[in-house]
C-alpha cells in the first residue's frame, strides 16, 4: 500500500554539492573532458571516431526552416522505416532517426554541470546550441530534424520505429534542466510549445491520434515539465502515453496497416512493451532501455497521482528485473538481439549485452522508487549500478566508452567470433549510435539528485557519498553534510544542520551487503533497529548534530542463484558495493584456469593506479595444464600453482590496454 | 612421405554385407522408413513438414524442356544471388538453389540399399525418377532445374552462391552409385554428358571459364566418375577445380564484378575456402560442409595422382580439425554464422552448430585418409563421428532429424533465446534446407564401404562392425568376416577366408580409447605390437583362419584440452567409441546441478529401451540449492544429494520426448 506521507519531490538539484573523493574527481572528468570531447564528437571533429552529424542536422534543418524550404526541397527520403543509420548525402540528414537526442543529452549534462560549476564560456556555447535548436523549430512547435529534412509530411506516421517522441522527450529534459540551472527559458518555452502541439495531436479524444512513443522517454520528460510548470496537462499527457500503451486496437499495428507495411508480431510489440497494457505487465521484456525509461515514468506518475495500481506494476517489474534479470554489476538486457531483456536467469557473461544506457535507465527507475518509498533494495540496486554497470561504460580519462558491458572478455576469441560482434574488447572513441556517452555524462553530472530524498517530514541518505545537501524538511531549511571515503572505507560522518531546531526523521541506508555496522549519534551509541533497511532517527535536530556510522567492509566471495547457469560453479568478489574482476594485466592470460576458495580471505591494498583504488589480493589457484595433441583425454587429477591473485574494481577494467578480464571466477 | 604401396581403391561396395547387430537394424530403418519417408517429403506429401518441391521442380523443368520453352516463358526470376529459399509462384521453382541435390542424395541412398537388398518396386521408382531427371536435361547436357526454370541465360554466372556444380556433383554421385548397384547406365550417361559439357566450359585453357564450385562437391564426384569410367579427363577436371580454387585473380571476385555486385570480402572468400590456394591452407575455415567435401576430394586426388604436396595439405587440415575444432561427438563447424568453422578450441555446447552434413563430410574425409594410409587416428575419428555426431542426426524410428546437433539443451531456454534460434530441442520432421536427412540415409546405406580398406597387399579392418567383405588381395579373393556385438562388447572375431592360401597382411585397428586388449590368432596369443595403431599379421592365410580380439571397454571420464573454455571444469563420459549424456527423462531437470568425480566407476546395464543400449549408472552429486529471492549472495559451502545418475548414449537422446540433455557434466 502507498504510504502517502512519503510522497514528495526530490531535493532541489541546485542545492547539492558533491565533495566525495571518489565521485568528485569523476564528475570533474565529465565536466572537463567528457563534455568537451562529446562536443567535438557531435561536431564531427574527432579523427577516427564514427561520424555523428548531430549538430550538422540541426544546421540543415534550421536553414530549411529559415528559407521556408521545409517539405519543399524534394530532397527528402521516404525511407523512414526502422532504426538504421541514414545518409541522404551532402546537405542531407545523416545518422540515426534519434540523432537529435545526442545534442539534447549533451545540453542536459551541461546544464547539470552549471549547477555545481559556473562556466560562462560553456554556457555561451549552450546558448548558441539552443539558438540553433530553436531555429529549426516549426511554426506549430514541431521539432525533429529527421522529418524536417527528410519529409515533414511523413511526421507521426511511424511512432513505433522513428523516435520523434523520444527526441522530444530528451530535448524537453534538457530544457527543464537548463532552465533550472540557469533560469533561462528559451529552450523551455520552445519545448513547451512543442509539448502543447503534441498534446493537440495525441490523446484519448476521438479527434486525436491514439499513439504513444515507440521508444519511451517523452513520458518521464513530461513529468519534469509538469513539475517545473505545475501545468497538469503535461502530467495528463504523460499518463495518457503510459495508459494507452499496449491497449487494443494496438496503435503500432494500426499505424503499420496505414503505412501498408507488415503488422508487428506479438514479439515485436513486446520489444516495445506494447504487447499489453502496462498495468498488466509482470515481466520486464523487450528493449531494455525502452523498458526502464517506461518504468521510470510509471513510477513518476504513480507517485504524483498516488496511483497504487500503477505502483504495484512498478514493484512487480522491479522485482522481476532485480531478482531474475540483472547482472551482478547492475547491467540489464542480456541479449544483443533487440538490445533486450530475455528470460529469467539468462545472464551470459561473454555474449552479454548490458547496454550502458540500460544500466542508466535502471538508476532512473531506482531513484523514482526511492522517491516513493525509501527501501533498501532500491538503493542497493542504485548503488550497484552506479559503481559498476554504469561506471564501466567510461574510461578513467573520460574519452573512451563501452556501449556493451561484458563481464568476461578474451580478446582474440571475442574478435574472431561472429556471434560476439557486438562485444568490444576495448572502450571505443564514439559510436554511430552514440546514445551511451552523453547519457553517462548527464547521469554523472546529475549525481547529486540520486543520493538522498525528502519523503514527507523525513530526509533519507540512500548513498553515503560525500556531499552537502540543502532541503526543506518540516518547514525548515536543513543542511545534511556527508563525509567519508566511500566506497573504500566504511567510516561515514553525517552532519545534520537545521537552520533552527526542528523535529523530523533522518534515515540512512545500511546496505544489504553490510554484515555489521556501528552507529553513534552525538557520541551515543544507537541501537541497530532498521526500518526497510534504513537506520532512522526521529527527534528534534539542532545545529551540529552528528551521526557517525561504520560499515563493515570485508571483501566477500559471492555466488549467484543456482539457476544462473552462466555463473554456476563460479564466484565473484565484491567489497562493499564494488564488484571486482581479474585482469590479464595483473594475473596473466587464461583467466579461466584460475580459481579461488569460497572462504578466501582478501588483503586490501590502496593503490594509486587506475585513478586510485583498493586492490584486493588473495591466494588462488592456477591449474597446471597437461595439454597435448589430444583434444579429449581421460580425466586425471588436477594440479595447481598457487599464485597470489589481484582483483581490481570492475568499473576500472580495460584502462591498461587490451587483455582478458573476468568477473566470475572458477570456484574451487 | 607417401607410402605408394598403400595406394588402392576401396573394396567394392557390392561385396560388403553388414551383419552387425547395431548397424543392421539402423540400415533397415533407413531402407524401410527413412527413404520411403524422404520420398514422401520430396513429393510434398507429409503433413506439417516443410515443403520440399524437389520432385515438382524436375517436373516443371522437364515440361519446359519437352515443350521447348526453356528460356522462353518470361517467367524466370533474375534473383539468383544468395542461398535463400526461392518461391516463384505456381508453376515456378520453389526451394533452395540446391533443391535438386535432395533428389540426387535420395537416389544415391536408394542405389546403396539395392546392393544389399534387392527391391524391384523401389528400383522401378528410382528408374522413373531417373527418367524424370533425364527429361529435364538440355541438349548440351546442362541439368539444373533452378536455372532451367528461372532463366537459363543466367547459368554459370554465380558459381559462388548458386550451387550448380554442387547439384551436378550430387547427381553424378547418384549416377555412379546407381550404375554400380544395378548396372543401369541411363543416369550415368546423362551425367557423363553433363560432365563433358562442364569440361568444355571450365578449365585452365584461355577459352574456358576459370571457375570452380562455390560449394565443393563436384570434385569428389568427378573422381568417382573417373574411377568408374577410367577416363582421365574427369580426374583432371576434379584436380583443376581443386587447384584453381583461391588463386589470383580470384574467380569469385571477378564473377561478382561481372554481375555488378559487391566483390566478396576476404572473409566471404574464406567461407568458400577460396581465400588462398588449397595447397597453402593450414586451417579448416569457412562453411564446414564445403570444407570437408573439398578436403575429401583433395585426398582422393592426392591418392590417385600420388601428390605428396596435396596430401600434406590434407594432413594439416585433418590435424587442425581433429585436434582443435572438433566436438567430442565428431561434430564440426561450431557457429551458425555461416554454418562454419570458427577458431581453435571454440566449441560451445549450447550455441553449437555441428551440422549433421558436416559430420558426414568428416567421415568422407576420414575414409579417404584411411584409403591412403591406415592410421588409427583417421579411423578413431571416423568411428567417433559415425557412432555419435552423425547418428544423433536421426531419430531411432527414422522419421525425425537434427540439422544442428547440440551437446547441451535446456528446452525452455533454447526456445526463448533468439541467439539460439538455430538450435532445435527436438528432431524435426523435415527442413526447408533438407540437406541432412538424405545425407544420413546415403552414408548409412553405404556403411559397408567405411569399415575396411585394401591398401596394396593388405586388408585393414578400421571398424569392427559385423560384416562380410569380399576383396581381392594379392590376386586372391579373400572373405573377411567380422562378428561381435560392438560397440557394446569388446569381443570381436574375425575370420579371414582366402579362396586359396595366400601371403598378405591383415590389420585391425586397436582404438585409441582402448587401454588393454588381448588377441589370439588360431588360438595362439599374439604379441601386442602395433603399427600406426593397427595390430597386423603378415603371413600366409588359409581358409578358416580366425583372429580373436578382446578390447577393454571400461566407461571413462573424459576431459577436454584446457583451452576448450566451454568444457572447462566439466567432464564427459564415454564407453568405447560411444559418447554418453544425461537426459532429463532419467535424471530430472536442472542437469547443471549434477556432478561426478573423475574416478567414478560406472555400472553397465543392458537395456531394451532406446533400441537396445548399454546404459551407464554411477553415483553422482546433485547440489542442494539454497536459492531465495537474492540473485547474488555470499557463497557458502555446498551440500549435495547423492543420486544414482543414468547416462545414455548421446546418439539416442531425444527419443523420449523433449527435455534437458547435457554431454559435459560438472566435474567435482
Amino acid at each position: 500500500m502507498m504510504d502517502k506521507e512519503l510522497f514528495s519531490n526530490e531535493p532541489d538539484i541546485s542545492k547539492v554539492k558533491i565533495t566525495d573523493p571518489f565521485w568528485q574527481n569523476r564528475m570533474e572528468v565529465v565536466r572537463t573532458k567528457v563534455l568537451p570531447y562529446e562536443w567535438e564528437a557531435l561536431n564531427d571533429r574527432i579523427e577516427g571516431a564514427t561520424t555523428s552529424h548531430a549538430v550538422a542536422n540541426f544546421k540543415i534543418a534550421a536553414d530549411l526552416t529559415k528559407n521556408g524550404l521545409v517539405g519543399k526541397t524534394g530532397k527528402g527520403t521516404t525511407r523512414t522505416e526502422g532504426a538504421e543509420a541514414v545518409d541522404t548525402g551532402e546537405g542531407g540528414f545523416k545518422g540515426f532517426v534519434f540523432q537529435d537526442s545526442d545534442i539534447a543529452k549533451w545540453l542536459e549534462a551541461i546544464a547539470y554541470t552549471l549547477t555545481w560549476h559556473k562556466d560562462a564560456e560553456i554556457e555561451k556555447t549552450a546558448d548558441e546550441v539552443i539558438d540553433l535548436v530553436c531555429a529549426a523549430q516549426q511554426e506549430d512547435g514541431y521539432l525533429d530534424t529527421f522529418y524536417i529534412i527528410n519529409g515533414i509530411d511523413k511526421k507521426w506516421t511511424n511512432l513505433k520505429d522513428n523516435h520523434e517522441l523520444y527526441c522530444f522527450g530528451h530535448m524537453l529534459e534538457a530544457a527543464v534542466a537548463y532552465y533550472e540551472a540557469t533560469g533561462k527559458d528559451k529552450l523551455l518555452n520552445a519545448m513547451k510549445k512543442y509539448a502543447d502541439y503534441i498534446d493537440r495531436v495525441f490523446g484519448p479524444e476521438s479527434d486525436k491520434k491514439h499513439g504513444y512513443p515507440g521508444h519511451e522517454e517523452a513520458e518521464l520528460a513530461l513529468v519534469k515539465l509538469y513539475r517545473v510548470t505545475k501545468e497538469k496537462k503535461y502530467l495528463n499527457l504523460a499518463k495518457y502515453f503510459i495508459d494507452a500503451r499496449g491497449t487494443e486496437p494496438n496503435y503500432f499495428a494500426e499505424e503499420c496497416k496505414e503505412r501498408g507495411v507488415k503488422v508487428p508480431s506479438k514479439e515485436d510489440l513486446a520489444y516495445h512493451q506494447a504487447h499489453k497494457p502496462v498495468r498488466e505487465q509482470d515481466v520486464a521484456i523487450g528493449h531494455a532501455v525502452r523498458a526502464v525509461y517506461l518504468y521510470t515514468a510509471m513510477a513518476d506518475v504513480a507517485k504524483i497521482t498516488e496511483d497504487e495500481e500503477l505502483f504495484a506494476a512498478c514493484e512487480r517489474l522491479w522485482k522481476d528485473i532485480t531478482t531474475r534479470q540483472m547482472y551482478i554489476t547492475g547491467s540489464i538486457g542480456s541479449s544483443h538481439v533487440g538490445e533486450a531483456f530475455t528470460f529469467d536467469y539468462d545472464l551470459p557473461n561473454d555474449a552479454v549485452y548490458g547496454e550502458t544506457c540500460a544500466a542508466i535507465g535502471l538508476a532512473f527507475f531506482a531513484k523514482r522508487m526511492l522517491g516513493i518509498r525509501p527501501k533498501r533494495e532500491y538503493a542497493d540496486v542504485l548503488e550497484k549500478v552506479l559503481y559498476n554497470g554504469i561506471l564501466s561504460g567510461i574510461s578513467l580519462d573520460g574519452t573512451r566508452f563501452f556501449y556493451v558491458n561484458p563481464l568476461e572478455v578474451v580478446p582474440y576469441k571475442d574478435k574472431m567470433d561472429a556471434r560476439f560482434r557486438h562485444v568490444k574488447t576495448e572502450r571505443q572513441k564514439w559510436f554511430g549510435c552514440a546514445c551511451c556517452p552523453p547519457n553517462i555524462a548527464r547521469i554523472m553530472a546529475d549525481l547529486g539528485s540520486y543520493l538522498s530524498s525528502v519523503n514527507g517530514a523525513a530526509f533519507y541518505t540512500h548513498l553515503p557519498v560525500g556531499s552537502e545537501t540543502e532541503s526543506e524538511i518540516a518547514g525548515t531549511n536543513v543542511k545534511v553534510i556527508v563525509t567519508g571515503n566511500y566506497p573504500w572505507d566504511g567510516d561515514i560522518e553525517v552532519k545534520i544542520d537545521p537552520e533552527k531546531e526542528t523535529a523530523f526523521t533522518y534515515g540512512i541506508r545500511i546496505p544489504s551487503w553490510c554484515d555489521r555496522f556501528e552507529a553513534e549519534f552525538n557520541g551515543e551509541k544507537l541501537n541497530s533497529d532498521l526500518k526497510d533497511g534504513y537506520l532512522t532517527i526521529s527527534r528534534t535536530f539542532k545545529k551540529g548534530d552528528v551521526l557517525k556510522l561504520t560499515l563493515s567492509m570485508e571483501a566477500k566471495v559471492i555466488e549467484a542463484d543456482s539457476k544462473v547457469r552462466a555463473d554456476y560453479g563460479k564466484v565473484a568478489v565484491m567489497r562493499g558495493p564494488v564488484v571486482y574482476c581479474l585482469e590479464e594485466a595483473d594475473n596473466g592470460k587464461d583467466l579461466h584456469l584460475l580459481s579461488i576458495d569460497t572462504d578466501t580471505v582478501f588483503g586490501v591494498r590502496k593503490e594509486s593506479e587506475l585513478g586510485g583504488i583498493d586492490a584486493l589480493y588473495a591466494d588462488g589457484y592456477r591449474e597446471i595444464t597437461r595439454d597435448d595433441d589430444r583434444l579429449y583425454r581421460p580425466a586425471g587429477a588436477r594440479e595447481y600453482e598457487h599464485p597470489e591473485l589481484k582483483f581490481v574494481p570492475y568499473y576500472a577494467w580495460n584502462n591498461r590496454g587490451e587483455g582478458e578480464m573476468r568477473v566470475w571466477v572458477q570456484r574451487r
